[in-house]
């Protein structure tokens, strides 16, 4: 059915009102109406063509709540009225290594919610800046938090999981002294998970102006890294650091801050390269560089019942669809405290 | 005492006969009568002042075999003639948590075996181009290889713990694919150790011509990694590729060898850095690059245990001492294989 959404139709265009077409539910398919669906910067990115391959119309969004409206005869584990979420995966090759383990976010044949190769019209993925979306039964999440908090619980399908996950491998909890570089969408969250895991908290900001901030979020600690008597005194200490800043800039001063075997985490990639790390700073104390990205589906439920036991969710500004580009605009200047979540009942118009 | 050693005045003059004052043996001292000393591209690095902080006259020389000829008053565990070994470490600084986890080559106070600071005249470590050392008990190894191969087994106590370490580290053993990147001192050790460990192991080699070596050494596969196809043969596929190479060179190539969760371990260190690493590279499949320094005592002692228990030596070179300049050049040329040895009797003159 034909169902209204907000989209480009070309990388310098801004976004609009448009149509799109969503597949009746098949067998294992659940239909979800979307009540809110939050603004990543990879949606930016995306719909701006500033990533390679982006087909036009972009229909941006993945970070979606709703409510179940429809299932599939074979679907047993959700009905209508359900309260659900759908992150950046909508499918994978279901075979795979990588599948078996649940981590579908690293399967070679996964499906993005938006921009990725479909059977369904008009042949590639449309996210969640739209009224309606129909997904497999194996990709919808559940969500338990109360339901009043559910704009403030859409960020957390990518935000979310994109720092809990690798809080998770890398063991952050009790005894570990964890770093969050950047507080931003993505970093406001890791703060607040990697408190709620239990690590002693360090969070990292070039803005002195963050520093009550942070605090506010769960940081034991704030570090203003352009001050380097501030870094110094964290010298190798942190068992983990998790970078959440995707704009170049210089790993070696994280890296030193690291104690022996400890590990420094990106989940942002640059646009250009960072400057090349010292490897004498990894060798020295057996460090690592490491990269993650998002999370699989039952990691993502994980994190979803976490949230929902700590009363965890994203700090958001609530905006109507046609504020979208504005939306864009602040994102850019880092003048949102922290997420944008879009109120899809404004796309009706 | 007086005894004979090899060494330069400043960074710019070739090594030269010199002699040097060792401390009579204190209580816990072990005093050994030096009989070969491997040569490490280190050695050359820090003579001739390609390193930070060179101090003159230098010594060479971390990969030392010999026989115990006096011990301290409080030493129980070694005896006058017995064969042992020293590695990079003479000293650390016995309380931190890395000496107490055995890792001492991560103390901030570990003491080298030449040009670090000491109490000994001339007020720093002198290495075992040499004919005599004297070294605390807490440094000294058991050496239980038949002596007739004492000469190979020098290289062991760099060359073999540095590859030995990360490969234990990082868990090469049956039914872990594992790759050695570059053919030389290190890496043919590398070859060697996660081989006998039970990995599936694939050599790569800049040098087509080295590929029956390689295979002569333990490797399973050969790859030329100047050959796109047989790298992309590949892709994917590694849970970990130790890299010796230590001239800069592009890590992507190798990143994308891994599997998800792999690592990429340098234990070479390029004097101009690598070009910057692909952050996605990182992210898609949670790669890991990582560094490792040389290993611990004990480690050490499990490495020369191992290597004596699967009949694991070096291939060298013997020289005499009055080659040492020679095999520098060599070395620089790649014309070794794999690992020169002095032959410590030709000191004397």
């Amino acid at each position: 059915m034909v169902v209204k959404a907000y989209g480009a139709y070309a990388g310098d265009k801004p976004l609009e009102p448009l149509e799109i077409t969503r597949r009746p539910p098949g067998p294992h398919d659940v239909q979800i109406d979307i009540t809110y669906c939050g603004i990543c910067h990879s949606d930016l990115h995306q719909v701006r063509a500033e990533w390679a391959g982006t087909r036009f119309p972009c229909v941006p969004g993945h970070e979606i709540v709703g409510r179940v409206s429809a299932v599939g005869a074979h679907v047993s584990d959700f009905r209508a009225g359900d309260l659900v979420g759908i992150g950046c995966i909508v499918d994978s090759c279901r075979h795979c290594e990588e599948c078996d383990a649940g981590l579908e976010n690293y399967c070679d044949g996964m499906v993005g919610t938006y921009n990725f190769p479909t059977p369904d019209e008009p042949g590639w993925t449309l996210g969640g800046y739209s009224q309606r979306i129909v997904v497999h039964e194996g990709y919808v999440l559940r969500i338990r938090h109360p339901e009043d908090q559910l704009a403030a619980v859409a960020p957390l399908l990518c935000a979310g999981i994109t720092t809990y996950s690798p809080l998770r491998h890398w063991q952050a909890g009790p005894g570990k002294k964890v770093g969050i570089v950047g507080i931003g969408g993505l970093g406001h969250m890791g703060i607040k998970l990697a408190h709620a895991m239990g690590a002693h908290v360090v969070a990292f900001t070039t803005s002195a102006s963050k520093r009550e901030d942070a605090k506010a979020l769960g940081a034991d600690e704030v570090v203003v890294s352009r001050n380097p008597g501030e870094m110094a005194a964290h010298a190798k200490s942190f068992d983990l650091i998790l970078n959440t800043v995707a704009a170049p800039h210089d790993l070696d001063a994280f890296l030193s801050l690291l104690k022996r075997d400890g590990t420094l985490t990106l989940v942002g990639a640059p646009a250009s390269p960072h400057p090349s790390p010292d490897v004498f700073n990894l060798i020295f104390k057996r460090r690592s560089i490491a990269g993650s990205m998002i999370g699989g589906i039952p990691e993502t439920q994980e994190m979803l019942d976490f949230c929902a036991e700590h009363g965890i969710v994203a700090d958001i500004e609530l905006i109507r669809a046609e504020q979208i580009n504005e939306a864009y605009e602040r994102m850019l200047r880092g003048d949102i405290k922290y997420r944008f979540v879009i109120d899809s009942a404004t796309l009706a118009g």
